[in-house]
């Protein structure tokens, strides 16, 4: 696919990202929100579906088998040695017929192909093993980009006094992006983990995490989240 | 601000979305949801503290000047000739001290600079007077970047029988985007109006549209939308 | 349990009820919201747990079995004969340890004893096989009382088209009337299927009908709304 | 309006009630969701259309005066004294007019007569001056029932950290008890605070507050509610 420069494309958007910055920067962007006391995991989309190779929503293999699947247990490990709320997201629909009069895809098929995230293919939509939800974790089953949008996420973490996420997984486009701006606008402080985070088209990590750096949450890596997750031990 | 190649952006970003698009064709992405039966317009932020000079929350001028509101007074008129319900979105605060112990900002301002769009500044969070509110349209009062998200509008509009938005303003990469992937996740066929939506950072724009147009909705021109609104005529 | 006067309840709520009325109609309440053009039936935690005998959530079971479910039966019979669509919802949670740190019941197994209704019991979250779904019909998974509240219900209405709801199942005074609160709020046609709605306690399907009918839905009866959906034929 | 024995209406309704408490304690129901650690006041549409006489909406006169509005005082007294945030709701609207394509009132004003209550009748909408906001005070303007549906509540109350609210207001069959029931399934300690809530027809307040406190809140005095508070200082 990429045959065209992805490093001169990457110096490019470098370019632009530091002409954008210097422009934040004078008017009061791009400022830290930080983390808090009690933070919860929200993993995107890290299903077969999105992490194995083959199906249309298939990411980025190289940044998926050694950087984002890493990262993941990197802070897995952390989150349950601190006893701290982890949330494992998938998406699938019970409906996939695109001609049925009704259906809980929406009219998100009308934009891209949901339809093959059937939840009676059970394996597609399971997390991937490598990352696989332990005792007293929960998976979420969303139908829409945000974890947020139209599920309990938000409940269930304010019941928990949680008040701080961090997001990984895919897509930075669409799934994880949408996840970390509802976020923020339902009162959480929000931090992208920028290795853990990935998708499936040159550039938009990037730019994505540009954006959001800018205005709704924090990107930071792996291994200062993991400092943090310690600092939390009693 | 732009001392780097602006031109030359343009053209590598134009290559990533060339190969992103051959990747996205392959895999069943980048579908039209198309226009529906009964649309509203949605226009985001076009409000001084985004409009004119001298605020952090300038956009582009040029632009704003010489297409986005030119854009939006065809849209309008085409509108207004049918009937159609019109939205007007705009942002301000109540509670703007930034060490207040509670305040509707949330955390936004821990990111960006919401505390100086004061709601008793009421000309700063006043619709641009170029395309100011008529009779009968709305004028909503969003806290977060969605005009969706914590307000009333996907319940007036889908009691008003609406099944499309047409979406206009600014950002591109904020409250833009957040308008249209919550669009379609409520229900609604959703439009971004290419020439009626800004930014004031380089590339912004055009990143935006693209994952828009990818996966939440379909990028159209404005003449195509004022033929459209006008087809809708009894 | 009853081991006071039903009747003489009823017939003092009625008198109530009509001095409520007297004052609801000479201030403009008490509207009728009435029928729209394309309806959707949503039925309300009709599943074995509410259903059938032996479980703390088992409803009152004469009028379950002689009233609910057979009007239950009436109107799938005309929604499936005029393929309109169905929604079954249900309730149930994946970590019902009430000490667990984190819990989907989130907190309202400090209210009431959501913790029996465990995901594991496919059998108790299970629509009733007297009224079970058929292929094209949805079954909505929900974690709170409202069956829109953290649900994906209103954005696949919407994409629908569905303009109207009629509002079946249990309780009354909990998932019934919250779901039929949040109806009109999103901006839906509510509809309290009389005859098809019940509860546990004495009192609260007449008080809580009574409500819902002086400010959120129209309360009507199943061969009314027979003919309506009759009436729908092309 | 009340020709008909309220006292009597009172003894059955308090002999129904205790038939429901049996069967509601022998199966886990009304259990205590108790006080957090940090609470907000939640106080609902006591502005002058409900709190005043002579407007549809206004509600028992002798009960706000007597007892609603002096349990106000003093839970205002309590929460500035401790520094806690309050919040004021009230309702209204930009387009009243009934036959309007289109109206903020969304389809409300076809069971209630929302259209009384304009926004540009600024005294109507406003917080009754016994209970005035002061500065740092937040006052929310609402569109249907609840506060927290369609509102930016949630969000707000989450970046404050608030785990907690005791709501008051009228009316029980509507906003306070929406408000409620919204509130616990967002993951909020909700306590309905018992004399500071009321209706305008007889019977209502009684039954919603058993309902409440049966399935959504705890129904507390105001006076333990003010102890609870005074308990926070540090």
């Amino acid at each position: 696919m990429q045959d065209f420069d992805v490093k001169e494309l990457d110096r490019l958007l470098q370019q632009a990202f530091d002409a954008a910055t210097a422009l934040y920067q004078q008017r009061g962007f791009q400022r830290r929100v930080g983390f808090g006391k009690r933070p919860a995991l929200v993993s995107v989309d890290l299903a077969n579906a999105w992490t194995r190779p083959g199906n249309p929503f298939t990411c980025d293999q190289e940044k998926m088998d050694n950087e984002i699947i890493p990262a993941m247990q990197k802070l897995l490990a952390a989150f349950r040695a601190n006893g701290l709320p982890v949330i494992h997201v998938t998406t699938a629909y019970e409906i996939t017929d695109r001609k049925a009069p009704f259906t809980d895809m929406g009219l998100w098929h009308d934009k891209i192909p949901v339809d093959v995230v059937d939840l009676k293919d059970k394996d597609l939509c399971a997390i991937d093993s490598r990352i696989a939800p332990v005792e007293g974790e929960y998976t979420l089953l969303k139908k829409r980009a945000s974890a947020f949008h139209g599920t309990e996420l938000a409940g269930i973490l304010r019941a928990a006094n949680v008040d701080t996420i961090l997001v990984t997984g895919v897509t930075a486009c669409a799934c994880v992006r949408q996840t970390i701006c509802d976020g923020i606008a339902d009162g959480f402080r929000t931090i992208a983990v920028k290795e853990a985070i990935g998708d499936r088209v040159p550039g938009a990590v990037a730019w994505n995490l540009f954006d959001i750096d800018a205005k709704f949450g924090d990107v930071v890596g792996v291994d200062d989240c993991v400092t943090y997750l310690n600092s939390l031990k009693a």
